[in-house]
């Protein structure tokens, strides 16, 4: 944890990314951030880029730099603008720690209102032991070549303005797309080839985005509207390789007026390198 | 939220998992609980059992009564004996409300240990829709009656005592069973019919220790040894239907020493009532 006055952890680079997810200490334990109005779907902002806000700031506070998992529970919708995290040692161990953070952001009369709480615990990825025996692989994609992306849409996909599309490289399916030209599969799956649009690679601070960037599969379900997160865990397990990932989502148990989305994410090397689970409210379409 | 002098939720039933399970408020958002040795592997308390106190303590202080995500983080091993757990709400919503929950125990000099940390959104199950379109189908069981309990097992399959194996009616599927002769399957595959041995039906509680209660899948890949759960979410998604659930687990990723474990949960009208992830640490055999 560094104590040094107003330090900006992310900033460092050229990758928007790496900008509009950057934090400024401003006391120990607490940030000064930004919501970047560039990644937003229409007005709202995405949750996969706040985790990544929020996973920084954890990153920066905890002894540990990397997410092992992260539980987010959404409380209030977030919007545009200047917004605070104050993260909380829970307890410091040889090879893991643990931690929670809030995002706030302040209502018109100036009162607090906490926006998302995370609890999440953090480990080191280059010191995990080389031993791999997954069973897991891949489900068929796609050849990339053969992949849809926002450019390839005489409409756009989603009615009104979604600016996170000019800061993805998001490839889809072909298989999975049903729902952009009226006919949507009827199978809750969504698969996309996943890069930054600047070319950013892939580091496990983006993989917390890549988890929620998606179309939701709702839309293959043929369901419209907005699927609110209620809460996402991630689990990163392997720091990805270079190059574009590989984003799979289901969703099998929709429910009651609610659903789960279960997302899988393999690197340029084959590897899984992570894996979440959302419970989101179903759209009312 | 009640302001009794220290009125006991769960105690006030015959049942072991509810008396074992009680939390006795001692003021508001703070509860004594005693973790019973009748929950414990060797001398391991189960952390299903342990998230089901706290579920409990949590739909005693939050406004809304059923869990529908826990997210618990596990900092240290508990022991059978006194504990308290503090409770705190982060968001009252109409429909769900938020709150973090930390089981404490102390140590030999006398110092608070914290044990788990739990953050999770409640709301009310009774509430949900009706609409079900769920695409998920229980994996292949086999019946009941071909199934193996503890009693069916000339020597313990785990050596050492495990008590909890006297408070439930665990049934294993034979072809998940190789590990306790000798010749594991070498599939990251768990299957049980799940009950409480003196007959208390499920809810949504007891869902909590359900995704917890069997043989690591671990056990079947052929390691032997602890497998400590790291972090566990649950999502419950019905109540549950009376008589025995069916328990399926699965691991695809073990890699780097760590592993997950997936749970579903069915219950006797065939419904998805809960599914679970849980990151936990591979065994070293």
């Amino acid at each position: 944890m560094s104590i040094e006055t107003s330090p900006v952890t992310g900033s460092g680079t050229s990758s928007e990314f790496d900008r509009d997810t950057a934090v400024a200490l401003r006391e120990p334990g607490v940030y000064d951030v930004d919501l970047s109005a560039g990644w937003t779907i229409i007005h709202a902002v995405n949750g996969g880029y706040l985790l990544a806000l929020l996973g920084r700031a954890l990153g920066d506070h905890l002894p540990h730099p990397d997410p092992f998992t992260v539980s987010a529970h959404y409380l209030t919708p977030s919007v545009p603008g200047p917004a605070v995290i104050r993260t909380e040692t829970v307890r410091t161990g040889r090879t893991l720690s643990t931690g929670t953070a809030s995002l706030l952001q302040y209502d018109e009369d100036g009162n607090e209102v906490e926006r998302i709480r995370v609890l999440a615990s953090y480990g080191d990825l280059d010191a995990l032991t080389d031993d791999v025996r997954t069973s897991a692989v891949p489900p068929a994609f796609a050849p990339i070549d053969q992949c849809f992306s926002a450019a390839d849409n005489p409409a756009p996909a989603i009615p009104g303005s979604s600016a996170i599309a000019d800061r993805l490289d998001l490839r889809l399916d072909p298989a999975c797309v049903g729902w952009a030209l009226g006919a949507p599969s009827g199978k809750g799956e969504m698969r996309a080839w996943f890069g930054l649009a600047d070319g950013r690679e892939p580091d496990p601070l983006s993989l917390l985005l890549a988890v929620d960037a998606l179309p939701p599969t709702a839309f293959e379900l043929g369901l419209k509207g907005w699927t609110p997160t209620v809460e996402l865990t991630v689990h990163v397990r392997c720091r990805p390789a270079p190059g574009p990932l590989r984003v799979a989502i289901t969703t099998r148990n929709l429910a009651g007026g609610f659903l789960e989305e279960d997302a899988e994410v393999w690197d340029g090397a084959g590897r899984l390198v992570a894996q979440s689970r959302q419970l989101a409210r179903a759209p009312r379409g």
